[in-house]
């Protein structure tokens, strides 16, 4: 396998994270896509990169440029002169393409693919992920060599896609075809979501105040208004800091102190 | 609301598909962005663009060239000179954010996200996304205005993603949360998956052109032998017009005609 390294410095400390896909890109015109493509990869912690004959040559400045620190990439990548020497350890490939064709070929959404190539790495199979030239996009020769084709479901009225947009959404794929963040969470840094008692606790209080100022003066009505009250603050989660933020604000409401801090003569 | 039309001509025919959510651009800093948000938002079936304070003001012919056809949806775009003015007419408000530190809020994954915005419209809700500029991010005052805060899993080690990355990750999730494209599926053209017929006549022709020419001689063998094949031609789907090929391949090797199209005299 003809390979070159471009050898260079700086950027984020990126390395390889286990048995990942390789990245092919085959014949891409412009040097900005590269390194764009590289940045994309970083971000769904994808590393290794192999480019089929780029037009402009290989290494170009424009792609450490544009790969924002993902320079680690750029610097491990390795140039081929052709599809077959690119791909010829890899046990599965799989190429992108938005329009297939008059072929015969397993055609893959980006989520089905993502999770065929996370199975396979499981297994120990080295799998890629072919990316045609930007106006082209991959010949019929490149697609006969890949085991599937991946097509985005996307707007069909509308699927002009930049190389590494399309690089993106197959790394963004890859990385959450095994991450398990909970889809709603909420965030609660130094205190806690509200127990029931705390809660109760708050809505004693809240109650208490009305009824001293009057609100709840219609006694037939006070239990309706007290239960809508209560299913306004169990609407959402609550935390602890807020509700002791919410005490105060009846408190103060209650017997307010005005601006000076004193009782309020008004 | 303060809003002003741009109104130039061409690109792809694009329009509103249905209650669709409002991207929502927060002080952008550069141009090309503003186009490159475009299109992605025209990939993943999104129309309506608003553009709070643009630090370069509106419109600016560079985001059209960036756009790359996604045209109609800068034409329709507003600028707007307050979050409040560019929200106040939206029931739910999604703010992305890829670092949200010290302060109490739900938090959802770009697919969690795009779930809950589809069933908000599908309540017939108006629903926005807001994005912050491109170096700084949404600020505090832009996030204390949002239900939940959108936080894509991606690599911890490297989450420099481009605003266009991130409008491109919400717009496909937007599209996948509706989409019902089978993860596999073999994409056949004019002919169809064979039947199992259609295989077993094959598998007939093969076994006796292998009888003839002695490959099956040893009888004890030979069961297991077919037996493999037909492992081998059950492993994915085979159509019909491949089996025709197959056909041709197995009847020429028995048979050679040779490179003249006559029977060979070799």
């Amino acid at each position: 396998m003809e390979a070159r390294m471009t050898g260079r410095d700086g950027g984020a400390p990126l390395e390889p994270l286990g048995n990942t896909p390789v990245v092919i890109l085959i014949r891409p015109q412009m040097a900005e896509n590269i390194g764009t493509t590289a940045r994309a990869m970083a971000n769904g912690g994808l590393f290794h990169l192999r480019i089929v004959s780029p037009r402009d040559g290989w290494p170009q400045e424009r792609a450490w440029r544009a790969a924002s620190g993902a320079d680690r990439i750029l610097e491990a990548a390795t140039v081929h002169d052709s599809v077959d020497d690119a791909i010829a350890d890899l046990h599965h490939v799989y190429a992108t393409c938005p329009r297939p064709r008059h072929i015969i070929k397993t055609v893959m959404t980006a989520r089905g693919g993502a999770a065929e190539l996370r199975a396979a790495t499981r297994r120990g199979l080295k799998v890629g992920l072919m990316f045609g030239p930007e106006r082209a996009g991959l010949d019929n020769e490149d697609m006969a060599r890949a085991d599937a084709l991946i097509r985005y479901p996307l707007n069909p009225a509308f699927m002009s896609l930049n190389l590494a947009q399309a690089v993106m959404i197959m790394a963004y794929e890859w990385w959450m075809s095994e991450d398990s963040t909970p889809p709603r969470t909420l965030m609660t840094n130094e205190t806690h979501v509200a127990t029931k008692g705390e809660l109760e606790n708050f809505m004693s209080h809240l109650v208490r105040e009305l009824d001293d100022c009057g609100f709840l003066r219609n006694a037939q009505k006070k239990p309706g208004m007290v239960r809508n009250l209560r299913h306004f603050f169990t609407r959402g989660e609550v935390t602890e800091q807020e509700l002791r933020t919410l005490h105060g604000v009846v408190r103060e409401l209650a017997h307010p102190r005005g601006k000076d801090g004193l009782p309020d003569a008004g």
